[in-house]
Parts: C-alpha cells; structure tokens; sequence
C-alpha cells in the first residue's frame, strides 16, 4: 500500500463519504457481517500483531492499567464480533423522515435524515475501540479517519487491514476508512476543514480543549466527569447507600464515577456514618465539609476538591440545606456530565430534573448507568457534555444529520413574494418523496 | 440601568437560563404576547428612536440598501407583531420525549428536548431581527445576548428595554435578555466559554470565520451560499426557465440566490438561447464556459467564477455530460447550501437527492425557497451550512437539545457487570417520566 499524505486521506475519505451515504441499509449490514467474518478468519494474525504491541509497550515500561486495555486476544476478537452482531439488528438511522410539511399545492417539503459525512476520532489505546467506531461509522453511513494509541500501533494497521479489505470487497467504496499513525497526522487532519465534518477526541480534559483550541472544525467531545449524587431529605436511606458505593466504587476511573455527595441536613446524621463506613471498607478517602466532619471524621473538603475529578479512590462530601442548595451546587461546581437525586418526593425528583442542566440527570439509581451500551444504543463514540448537536452518550443517533428535500412542479418565490400565493403549511401524514 | 460588565451579562443569562428553562409552555406564551403588547404601546417611542438612526447614518453616508433595511416604522413593528402572534401558535418545541426505553424492569430511560441554555446572536443592521431572535429563543426557553448592527444602535436599545421589561413582569427570570452595543463587548463574549453555549454570527463568510476562530464555543453559521441549478436532459424546460430565472432575479442579494447553472448537453441548443434572453432582459450578466459560448454570446466562465457567490446580476452557466457530472461539480464547487434539480425523470431525481451533499436539496423548484418563513418554521436564526447539530434553515427546532432522564428505584450498575442481572432494552410506548 502506497502512503498516502494526510490531505490525500482527507479528499479519499470525502470521495468515499457521498457514495457511501447512498448505499441503501442492506449493503452497509452486508459489508459489517463481511468485516465480523474477516475478524474471526484473521483472528491469529490480529491477536499476534497484539502480542507484539504488549512486548514493546512492556519494555517501554508501560503502566499496568494501560497494559491491560491493551490486551485484545481471542476473547476480546469474539467481543468486538459479538457487537457487530448486534450493532447490525439496530435499526437503520439513515433515511427517516423527521419533518414533511406541504408549503402549498404540490410542493411537499421532507427532512430526512442522513450522515454526517467525514467523522475523524482520535482514541485512547483499547483496540475494540478501533472496531466499534469504524463500524458505528459504516452503520451510520460515515466515513472514518482513525487515530488510536501509540501503543496499539500494530494492532490497529492489521484491523484497519482487515476491516477496509473486507468492507470495500463487500461494495463500500474504497477509502471510507483511513488509519492515521502519527501525531504529526492529527495535526495536519485538525486544518482539513473542507474534507472533514466532525472531530472526536477522546481522552483527556486537557487534550480534548487542545483539539478545539486547533482546529475550526467541530469538536464533540467531553469535558471533566464531575458527577454529584444528591441525597434528599425524603431519601430512602437504604437505596441512598447502595446507590452510592456503587457510583463510587463500581469503577473507579470512568467519566461517570462519582465524585461529590451532597447529603441533606435532615438525613445527614443518620446517613453520614453509614455511608462513611461504607465508603472506608472499599477503600475511598472521604474529604467533607465543616458540617460533615461535625459528624463523621473525614478529611476536609476545600473549595477545589468540589471542582476536581478524581478518577480515583476519593470522595467530596457537602451537607446543604435544601433541595435548591444541592441543584445550586451542581449547576456551579458540576460539568454538566450525569448527576441523581435520591428521594422517594415526587415533587422533588421533578424539581431536580427540571433544574439540573446537565446531559444525564438520574432519579433513585447509580451514576453509573451513563454509558451508550447501558442505555441500548449498542456502543457509544464517546459522551458529550456539548449542548450542541449531541448530549449525553453518543450512539449511532449522534453520528447522522439531515437534508432537506423539496419536490415541486415547476414553482418559483416570487408569486408568494408578490401575495398572489399564500403557503399552506400542512403537516404531510405518511407521505414519502417518492 | 447600571452598566454591567461583559461578563456579568453573561452570568446573569446563566443563571436567568436554568429558571427560564423550567417554565412551562404557557408561561413562556403569556410572556410572549405581553411583549407584543408593549411593542404596540410603546410604538411611538421605537419608530422615533429608528428615525434617529436613520438621521445619523445618513449623515454617516451609508449605502441605500443598507438605510432601506435600517427603516423601522409602524408598518414594519407591525410586522414583528404579527410574527410573535404566530410564533405563539407554533407547538412547544420543550419537553418532548424523543427517545423511551426500559433498561430493566423500573429502570426507566428517557430522552426529553430541553432549551440550549445561552445563545449569543451577532447579526446585521435590521431591527426586525431583534425582536425575532429574542422571541424565539423565549419560545424555545433559552436565554439570548444581542448585538445588532451599530447603524440600529437607539432602535436595538429601545427594542431591548420594551422586550426585559414586558418579559420580566410576565414571569420570565430577569437576565435571560441582554443587549450588546460594542465590538469589544462581542470580543470579550468569545471568551466566555463558560456561560455561553452557542454563538449564531449572521453576516458574511469572513466574518463567520473569524468568529469561529476567535472562540472555543460551539458556533452556527454559513459559510458561502453557492447555490445551483440543474437542468437535466430530462427537465421540462418551460419549468426550467421559470425556475432560473425565478432562482437568480426573484432577490439577488440572498445567500439562496443562484450563482450557477448547470444544464446537461441534451438540451444546451435548446435552453441556453431561451434563459440567456430571459436574463439578459433582467439585466444579468451571464458567463459562460466554451460550450456555452459554442451557442450564446455569453462572457467567459472561469475556474473562479464557480467559485465565487456573486450576490448581484451575474450568473455563471456550464454544459455538463451528464447527471453525474452535474452532482460532482455541485460537490466540488458549491457550499453545501441549496442546489437543485430540474427533470421528469424519477430516477435522475432519486440520484440527485441522494448524492448532492447540501443542506436543501430541491426538484423542480427555485432555489429561494430554501429559508425558515418558506419552509413553516415561524422565522429563522439563520441558514447553517454545517452538519453538526442543525443543517440548513434554523428555526425552533435548531435551538434545543436534549436530556437523558433516568427513573430507577435504587439500581446498581455492579449486578449489571457481574452479569447477575441483564438489560431488557424494551422500547416504551406512551410512557412519561411522571
């Protein structure tokens, strides 16, 4: 394979993207059923390619956690197939019809939905990750610029390998995937406005602001996890502790992990030393407030524990007054992520989402459901914490736009410029383009 | 009124935005009508502050079109009235529930349109525009910074106080409006990342761009509108003489307006003489390529000149082969904006809507429909050329987003991974929150 620049790449995949928006769902379902047969017949080339990237990242003394994401041996290839499988039963998003309305006599007005057009993602070092956005993409009918983890360098040339020679047999038009292998790429790829349409970083705060600091292109992608669990006064106290170690502790490291508990005055000293209790034997160190601390022994909470994310084995306490107190503290200290209450008060529960501006707002369960496989959209290419375009977890409904499309017979402006027309604006029922 | 500083304007809209966000339908209509009321009482007071406007930007010698678009006078307050009647009509585009799905037995998810948050709107010289973004965002629940031409100043000013005023004694959270007077006012909004949530620049593409690179915060614009007309060798082509020249003269300064037509080989004998004279008698200027010229006396079309939005008497024509080639040029040339198609032919329409990549795709209708009004959206924020969040004219519609809401009754995530309890991932049918 002859190396293509970064600009090449670019009009490659632009090229790509309109053919590939055309092609009708069952030919995109072929081509990812063609991609899942190639991942299992290429199965020892991949997991081998895989060992090479785990020997050189331990030499290079890569952190353990790291290592482990790395890993994709046979279990992790039947994983990747496995959601291939199912990522083909989901509903095709392409081609829906989202607003028909009549503007007069013949002269019929649809939004359809259809894709974004060139997708570029730069991810983190978990090879599944690789497969899954190149065949959400497919699915969605986009076109994919790929940059993964240094790390996973051999692994993802092989996958890329493997997923474009299976694709374009099965009638994708060839360079609708394209793998990027140095940093010097992403940076070339973050000037490419004319060729591509959406920007996905995943990664860190820090790195995700870089990439919109460089580029005019759009950026989804999210800021910190600061996720709040709020315990009201009305809260059944039972539910309140399961439901907080659980946002805690279940995995430590995510975006949605909890990370401070506000607790309401009423209930605090009764929930506190459970809680607290709880807390120590999975290991976490709790920093609380004055209030807090008047009833339980933790360390202190400051001003900047409340606007950090830990990602770590730590937990911010606060007592508020009230359920305004709480949503206030959220929508200040937050970063608009997943936040829940804890109350059985309906009116509550409606305040609290209502009031809280963030993408996820949860009643009585863990901060931990915030997740595009937990809410059914079969995989996720990240969470937005954006109010533009797509909030929360992304799925398939995040990577598609729409066209307007309006079918007269020969009708022009200036009659209805000049009030010898009037539009009808009727919502059309069930009525196609064609 | 106490001057506030840029960024006290923008936490004031912050903070206005979370309550303005809970208000229900009717709240948000009752506040619209007594804004309609006060424009009509203190008409006088508007239509003086407009004649002085007019007086000083005579005296500053500003160009005839733009002093035509300055006038606000009873008729055109009038008019804005009339807009917010309707805008009342239209159906609320908050708390719709687009998305239901049982994660598990009591484990509820739902997706429910909410406001935005903070829109800042940079737009040019109309007052009219004013009182249609402001009224808009407060049917579609989010709070709005403005900042109009310079040549409105008093006007705007005016516009601004009857809008807080009549607004906020109808219940609307004070802040949620806040008016903009100088440039170093909308340089400091750029950086207010923290408070704003989208930026709408209306004016022209450099402006667009420079915005765009002056801020981190997710922006709403268009770039060029290069728009085409297509007639096939299957077009009817009394049709396609009335569109053409309905798609260049009906107004020749909007970014819907047509700047090239494509006509297919087939039928350039025919149709070239006819639309050249149609023009030439509208006093356009027409270039044309070599073919072109082979059968009417055209001006010569360069490579520029497909590149170019003209916004005046002058349209460039090329003969293309076929259908395909007609599609390629629209996607190498045009803006993503409006291109369409004149022909009879069911398949060659099929094709075009498929494969030309533009926000309105059209057959067998002028171009100049593209627009909110036309299309039934009550008005507009503008046309957006992107694909990201909302594509082509933006009406409510353009100006919401979402939250995922999640009912549980104390569920974990931890059984969920220890593979303990799995999902159901059931759509619901008819089921609310509450």
């Amino acid at each position: 394979m002859s190396e293509l620049t970064m600009q090449e790449k670019g009009m490659s995949a632009k090229k790509a993207a309109i053919t590939l928006s055309a092609l009708d769902e069952s030919q995109r379902n072929e081509a990812l059923k063609a991609i899942a047969e190639a991942l299992n017949t290429h199965r020892k080339e991949i997991a081998e390619a895989n060992r090479r990237d785990i020997a050189r990242s331990k030499e290079e003394q890569l952190a353990a956690p790291l290592l482990s994401r790395l890993i994709f041996d046979y279990n992790e290839i039947d994983g990747v197939i496995e959601g291939i499988a199912s990522l083909i039963t989901l509903p095709d998003p392409l081609g829906h019809i989202t607003l028909a309305t009549e503007l007069d006599e013949g002269l019929d007005l649809y939004r359809v939905t259809s894709p974004i057009g060139v997708i570029g993602v730069i991810f983190e070092s978990r090879p599944d990750a690789f497969v899954q956005i190149a065949t959400l993409c497919l699915k969605s009918g986009n076109a994919i610029l790929l940059k993964g983890g240094r790390e996973a360098l051999e692994t993802n040339r092989i996958l890329y390998e493997v997923i474009s020679e299976a694709s374009e047999k099965a009638g994708v038009p060839h360079g609708w995937i394209q793998n990027m292998e140095s940093r010097d790429e992403v940076t070339e790829m973050l000037a490419l406005s004319d060729c591509i349409d959406l920007i996905i970083p995943r990664g860190s705060n820090e790195f995700v602001k870089y990439i919109m600091d460089h580029s005019n292109i759009p950026v989804m992608g999210h800021s910190d996890g600061i996720c709040h669990l709020y315990i009201d006064g009305d809260a059944d106290l039972e539910k309140a502790l399961a439901i907080a170690v659980d946002s805690k502790t279940q995995y430590i490291a995510a975006c949605n992990t909890l990370e401070t508990l506000l607790v309401h005055r009423d209930v605090a000293s009764r929930f506190l030393p459970e809680v607290f209790s709880a807390l120590q034997n999975k290991g976490v160190e709790v920093r609380g407030d004055e209030a807090v601390r008047n009833i339980v022994p933790t360390e202190t909470a400051t001003e900047e524990d409340f606007k950090t994310e830990y990602l770590d084995l730590i937990l911010s306490i606060k007592v508020v007054d009230h359920l305004q107190d709480a949503i206030d503290h959220i929508n200040t200290y937050g970063s608009g992520h997943t936040d829940a209450i804890v109350t059985e008060n309906t009116e509550a529960q409606k305040t609290f989402l209502a009031l809280v501006d963030s993408a996820c707002v949860f009643v009585n369960c863990s901060t931990r459901f915030s997740d595009g496989f937990r809410f059914g959209f079969g995989a996720e290419v990240g969470i937005s914490t954006s109010k533009i375009h797509a909030r929360g977890p992304v799925g398939l409904d995040g990577l598609i736009s729409y066209k307007y499309q309006l079918i007269g017979h020969g009708d022009r402006v200036a009659p209805y410029a000049d009030g010898e027309k009037t539009f009808t604006h009727r919502p059309l029922e069930n009525k196609k383009p064609f």
